[in-house]
């Protein structure tokens, strides 16, 4: 998607904002446009001529049309049309009201409805990494950069292996307060030295929105984790700048809110977005979450943006991931990012799901065949 | 896994028990001897030492040998040994435990430490039809048998495809008592033809202990399905039969209850399981479940039974379906079983997940290749 | 809801079928009317003129009356009126569909829409238990009966505590083939044993439908548990009785499907049903299910039937049961169903989750004024 | 908990940082001191002596002492002592390593080892609102901030009807970028209008780091919402103030996850920490989250912090609320929050949730019983 298709999509945020990433105060007045919601009430069986017309009449305040269907048992009410920041679902508690049902998904950019072909996003380096072209893209390295002779050997092993974009935080998000919580800019640092070594993108995470400028002085790629798939702030502010963003999905975050999140970053004017999916929280226990593969040609088929595919967070541990990253490629994964790490025994962190760069090489050449049976290249 | 094997494993019951069969009330004494539970047990902070040794003597009453480890802050105790029937959560309500971890897996047979090489499990037919070797299998067909022509029309076109069994479901289960439910033995009769003309194994649905007698007249492999995965008496009873069982995994069922089931279905004396995955349930909905391909690697890791792959019940919608076929070569599943119909539009149930033969035909192209790179054929 | 009712909603099936029951074999003829089915056909966007009339005569061909509503984006087709075992799912895969959303719930005698009042379920027994009306049953006892002095005295101990139901099972689902299974009719002879000592109603488990007369011949409610929610054979042949049926919610079973399953057993003319919420499976850990308390509410808007709570088998630890029966009472349930057991650290089955009859009487002096304040007794 | 008793438990963090707040930048040098980390690892049947041994030796080197038990079938290796920001986890990929059991949950400050007696928060305002005291705190108010009317007329209704504390959004966190996003600054004045008029403490979402000089402005009690649970740039900010912060469960967060959040706040020198329960995540539709009554008295067994349930985030339905509020009280929650609204139909935001102040009032009545019934007032 070209940044002149963003402009034409949200012809009101084009600029970077600098100056409103950093108040985080919404200003009303300048939401975009919102898309059409139509939607169907289903009334209770019963329900009164009285009620229906109620009905019928708040739709209309919405400023919506209403079509009423009277069945043999219930009635229904289509309510078709344009509306702007209006809430529906409030129809659920009027009386006589059975259940509201929306018709279409609420966001726009991100969908394929508005851009038919698959867009191409770039990761930067001087490999000519990108996601959602005929080349899977393989994005490998560290959970955490842990040192400077730890990630730039660890940089030359994934390359060598075939990856064109290395991954490393320099920010942890840890669940406990106690867990080391990453190197920071000195670990920013390292990783464009790796970069101007190897040409490998630098894709890193980025958690909070006073960290942009500083993340983004070194980085190609930055990384929006799954526990910040809804930091709406932080989603707006880096759809302020003009970095590719890899959102990852939330672990209970359904298909229809990480579009959303998309979404946000979008509607500002960022139009590089790849989607990743890093596995959902579930009853399962063999693994650290499920990874739900079937959302590949689910993406693939409602919005124009890439898919790649974390199998690392996926399974959470390190025997499961080379058949997920078979099984992604062969889904039609526009990518793979892979925890790899020289010495899992003695990571600073995630070791239990990181491949060795030796396992790394090893599964290319599989996933190299996989590739081209499914008409890609790796 | 030979019959000698189970024998030998599971001396008790090696005959079938066409009687026992007859009669659900279990015989508590002809129970197989269980195997070895160990557990650790963690008190406390606090616990006083007559509670640790109040612990310590249940752990001796159930049979176990108690190792206590005091730690700076608790006390753990680690019960090894063997034990018959006893249950030992009850030490969770015990004064000072703070809770009780099981550290054993408590399948055997199913287990791959009692049998290290992959069981290679046999369908039928005479197209040579198994699960578990180097050839992958494909099982399609309907949903349900809905008239001679339509099953044996479709019979041939799967097989042309280059499937080597057929599925199709003569006895239903369906969510809702006024649904369609099958044509029942005039089905199995259609199927039993189907296998004539073409050589296809026969594989069907069994939904009650008192369908057996019948079904095994005209089936290849018996069925039992998600819904039915922890329905112990028919367990126990196609357990008794010496037919292919193929195990569906429960919606919610976690991969301990699923090889609990085969081990109530192996404890009988048969040995010929293929457990199937079909789809788990979880808060997603562009999908009617979630396929967790994870299992697959899993599965081959703790257990020698073969593991199929069902990717249109594991999705819901055909459009989704020759993906996860796809991904679930590549995750190295030793089968799929995929729902096939000359006119979803007019199927009789599951139309919505129903692809057709002829977009099976062509996906076969691509499984081919992708069966060649993970060292398969298919 | 009377037998007459049931009648009348059902004229097919008022006559217990004795013989229907031991065939599983369901005859398709026979199936009862099905209940309107409406729906809404949401098109694809820019879905063609020839599209939308191919799905409208589809929904003709169903039977059902097709509204056509464009809008400004799509095109929404309502379907409306009466059908008969269609297959409406179909029209998923149709050309230019996008989706199909149902608008009613396919139950009805078990809706409310059918009968307003509430239904009072009688439990047996000579105390007056029953759940529905404005007392509230208690019905407690151990998970499995284990021998004749336990279960006496612990009848006994749940009746001087207020119970007026007896739980305890002779046949135990369990989940590995290696554990107790339960004593079988010598438990039932236990149980009414029980019953003739203290006149509390014998509520037990039946797994399979060659249990039913023996079962029938011992017990007043006959328990379906969670795990053969689903087996359809069982539900009918349950239904067949006139014995009240204490159906548990699988543990991931919609409350569509929940309600259907009490559908099966209604349509063959069992009108004495009674729900029973025993947990979900969910990702939480501190709890072996999760125990959603607002399916009473729900229930009590979409049913007529009762609905009593597990808490034992609900949060799976003792420590948590005396709350959740308190918060279970204050929403509104009908009953409650306990595990109680004298000696819980040497219980059987499920001493984790047992309470002691001593605990039950202490908190039972809080659960009575609790159902004060709601407008209850128990 | 006194801020002394912080002081002593953190004595690194005593002070407000105001300057670590803006740099979002850890300094892992200054990371509290962890706590023990006791665990078991389980060796594979077959492991060779070497590998034990190598296994000992890792936990040697993590500053733990290492116990060998060998078992009939495994050995098992428990570790005790204390460690220092080490990664156990990476013991899970050594070879003949099956699996790593961690033994103590990762929590202190929040945890009910330090602090036997239960906290009492305050909230603010001149109403004497607290939370963990033998009063049940009642929280409600619109979900937004709509106008100085609305809010004011409301606050008055609440306060009539019981309430002391007022809640209201300023910052919305909205799914969709199109949705009304909150009133800001404007929005804050007003709460604190409202808190002038009735003396009502005001509860308000805070939702980016760079709001809080802002929030604390006009707020008594900082809420961070599910979304945010895991932003722990956001936790470590308020935990930098000495506001109370009511802390909501994230959607699929575990119980010792969410404990883990507030330890992020209580490290950083903020002890009044109230913890929300909101509901979770699961399969169910009848409702739009599912609200998990039991953790109230799990929480009450391993934390001593107080915890409030959110009815109306918990079920998504005003038709649910009432219900679920009684559920709560009788469970032994320590406070309500609930959405009221005047006019339901016509509310921005969460209309569907909403009760309006007359049900709330009538439905105190009961809620006074109840909270008697169980030793508590409201």
């Amino acid at each position: 998607m070209s940044l002149s298709l963003a402009k034409e999509l949200n012809p009101l945020n084009t600029e970077p904002q600098a100056e409103s990433r950093r108040l985080s105060t919404p200003n009303p007045k300048k939401n975009p446009p919102s898309k059409e919601h139509e939607m169907i009430v289903v009334m209770e069986q019963g329900a009164s001529d009285a009620q229906i017309q109620h009905v019928a009449q708040l739709i209309r305040e919405l400023g919506l049309t209403d079509h009423i269907i009277k069945g043999t048992e219930r009635t229904v009410i289509a309510a078709i049309g344009d509306d702007r920041a209006k809430n529906k679902e409030n129809l659920e508690t009027v009386p006589g009201v059975e259940k509201v049902m929306p018709v279409l998904a609420p966001y726009k950019m991100a969908s394929r409805e508005v851009k038919k072909e698959r867009s191409v996003v770039p990761l930067g380096g001087t490999l000519g990494a990108s996601a959602g072209g005929k080349k899977v893209c393989l994005i490998a390295g560290p959970c955490s950069v842990e040192s400077r002779p730890q990630l730039l050997n660890c940089a030359q092993a994934v390359k060598a292996a075939g990856a064109t974009a290395l991954r490393g935080g320099a920010f942890k998000p840890r669940t406990s307060p106690y867990a080391f919580q990453g190197m920071g800019e000195e670990g920013l640092k390292i990783l464009a030295e790796a970069r101007d070594l190897t040409g490998l993108a630098v894709v890193t995470e980025i958690m909070a929105v006073d960290q942009i400028d500083l993340v983004c002085k070194y980085a190609d790629v930055l990384q929006v984790g799954a526990r910040n798939m809804q930091n709406y702030n932080l989603l707006w502010a880096v759809g302020d700048t003009r970095k590719t963003v890899l959102l990852k999905r939330g672990l209970s975050a359904t298909l229809e809110e990480f579009m959303l999140a998309a979404e946000y970053i979008m509607s500002k004017g960022n139009p590089n977005v790849i989607l990743c999916e890093r596995g959902i929280r579930t009853f399962e226990t063999y693994c650290r979450n499920t990874l739900p593969l079937a959302i590949v040609p689910e993406v693939h088929r409602i919005s124009h943006l890439p898919i790649v595919i974390d199998p690392s967070q996926g399974t959470g541990h390190a025997h499961l991931v080379p058949d997920m990253c078979k099984a992604a490629i062969a889904a039609g994964a526009d990518g793979l990012i892979i925890e790899a790490h020289d010495d899992p025994e003695h990571a600073l962190t995630d070791g239990a799901q990181s491949i060795t760069p030796k396992t790394l090489k090893e599964m290319m050449v599989t996933l190299r065949k996989i590739a081209t049976a499914v008409d890609r290249e790796i």
